[in-house]
């Protein structure tokens, strides 16, 4: 096989493109789909770019979602070589982004450029959307544009999101849906005081532990057949005061579910609240919610079928198909209506030091990829073969 | 009434003896004292200044218990008048260690020297033991000298300390005792990770919070006569991390117990190992303690029964007898078999900006301190009357 998404990945992992910097890795693109027929609109919000490609007026639409940006790659010298400057290892690639996600976002358009000469004969649109705000706030980018999307296309039918699903061996997992993620931080005012007077305070910090263990011992749901049960974890304890002898004045903590479609957030929110008024009074309490993402799944359709099929044709393995992990930008194209599966390389470095993809994943992802689009080419021309 | 006592206070007070400085305290101190014919044994330790002085040859001992030291003043531009710059306002007396406790040392002083020209004739030796580490680790303080006195005294029968033991009106409260004062840190060490995995977490502020909060439903006796029942209070909470999506790798709390006689130390420790293990593995968990002071508690006696007589007397109203506050000096005395009250000044602004005494109240605590030495006097020498 050709080098051209092993380079394409070294062209744009060597762009330093920090949330929300896109560092010139939108141009870059655009310029490439631009040259097989993509009709390019830059889309930025802000400081955030955003582009969508689309090849082709009219049938239904399939939609890749990608991201540009990468997390920061903590203190450089920690990394075997510079995250920024891709390099070639035991048949590996290093640098910040080669696993999440600019070797997906690589895999997909020399995908796109293999198929470009037949494209015409596909019975769906190609659409590429991309974004330099999904690692940071994820507030001005697919967030933004998802909702825009019917200005430029008919329908968005099936998404395909590139983020790196596959656990130990590319194609061994895909994801079909994401929890939700609910977030609150409660305060508990007390009155403190000196701990030889317990009749003269209110130990917020006991209030706190009452209220926190029993959410931690409470059974939220059981999960639905798509879905792990709702999980809640504490994310973080303090007091107002570290002293020996004196009882804190409040105590604070923050907690996170991650749910399931089984419960709203809104379940979740009065579920907890009454749990809260069985150990701290009202005026004693606070409690914030932020909502950082509703579930979202997808029933399966024509694009899961595919995907299986491409994985069992290319890597020879069954596909597990889950909702497990963090959220991410499907949560937005969803709403619209389309099957959004997610599918992309190995995740075990991502984030990491020595962030890294193995050479030939690149090259069979590629593949993948393409061979997925031949699959539901098939699939929409012959629903029921 | 003549200023005696007030000019000593005040002569105190301008000393900036904040622990473990005596700051020349006890030198005054002892110079008055050999004037009306005791012995004087300066008995340092380290930087910590302790002065025994010793009345007569034989016979019981009544031993006065103070401290010249002072806790820190704080902020000294949020006090009406420099700290250390005696100050008098509306028949009050300002400065730090006013009332806590130089106002009973130099109340004791004048009583003594009231006395001197009769003291002969009292059928028991007057000791006089200061300290200026009382407010600090109370370590190189009464704590070293206590299981010296058999050397300088044949016993000591009667201990009276100064410290301010009064609510709201001098005289309405004495302490016969002080609750036990055991601390511990808890580290629970959990496995930390991304919220969105919860399979590949264990969540340490989880199982915190449940072995806290069934510490503060518990129980742990019901007191005494002499003592309200054990208390227990967290005094601080953390957790290593700070991130909403990230679970804790490891969550720590402190918390004190002040207990009654009714329990041992290693009751409690014992107990809350149990409960711990209820809720944390032996591998997660680090329990350090420490036992700061074990209680302690003296019988009625001829001291109480003169002290309760002296404030009918002097001050017109029924003392109450109890086991409240911190920890005092009294606990290293009582072990030698003397019978330890407390009787002190009004205690409102203890440790606090501003911090006062009534000068009335001055001359009153003294003629206090002279009445108790002729009731234990008639007392001792008539037991029964």
């Amino acid at each position: 096989m050709d080098q051209m998404t092993l380079e394409l990945t070294q062209a744009l992992v060597s762009r330093r493109s920090i949330t929300p910097d896109d560092a010139g890795c939108q141009t870059l693109i655009a310029d490439r789909l631009k040259a097989i027929g993509f009709a390019i609109h830059h889309l930025p919000v802000g400081d955030v770019s955003n582009v969508l490609a689309i090849h082709g007026q009219s049938g239904p639409t399939l939609l890749f979602v990608g991201h540009t940006d990468v997390v920061p790659p903590g203190v450089e010298s920690d990394w075997q070589s510079p995250p920024f400057t891709p390099s070639i290892r035991d048949g590996r690639l290093y640098g910040r982004g080669t696993a999440d996600m600019k070797g997906s976002i690589a895999a997909f358009i020399t995908a796109c450029e293999r198929i470009a000469p037949n494209q015409a004969s596909l019975p769906f649109r190609i659409a590429i959307l991309l974004t330099s705000d999904e690692e940071g706030p994820a507030r001005d980018g697919i967030a933004q544009i998802a909702p825009q999307l019917t200005s430029y296309l008919s329908s968005v039918d099936y998404c395909l999101v590139g983020e790196p699903s596959s656990r130990n061996q590319l194609g061994d997992t895909i994801r079909v849906g994401r929890r939700g993620s609910l977030t609150a931080t409660v305060t508990v005012a007390g009155k403190g005081g000196h701990v030889a007077y317990p009749e003269q305070v209110d130990n917020p910090a006991h209030r706190l532990s009452q209220f926190l263990g029993e959410l931690a011992d409470t059974t939220w749901d059981t999960g639905t057949d798509a879905f792990p049960p709702t999980s809640f974890q504490v994310t973080h304890l303090e007091t107002d005061t570290h002293t020996s002898n004196m009882v804190p004045g409040s105590a604070i903590a923050q907690f996170n579910l991650r749910y399931s479609p089984a419960l709203t957030h809104t379940d979740i929110i009065q579920r907890i609240e009454t749990i809260a008024h069985r150990h701290i009074g009202d005026d004693q309490l606070s409690l914030i919610w932020h909502l950082s993402a509703k579930p979202f799944s997808s029933e399966p359709g024509a694009l899961r079928t595919a995907i299986t099929q491409a994985i069992q044709a290319t890597c020879g393995i069954e596909v597990e198909a889950n909702t497990a992990g963090g959220t991410s930008d499907g949560r937005f194209i969803a709403p619209l209506g389309a099957e959004v599966v997610e599918l992309g390389p190995v995740n075990a470095s991502i984030h990491q030091i020595d962030e890294s993809i193995d050479i030939a994943e690149l090259d069979q992802l590629s593949e993948l990829y393409e061979a997925t689009l031949h699959r539901l080419a098939r699939l929409v021309r012959a629903p029921n073969q």
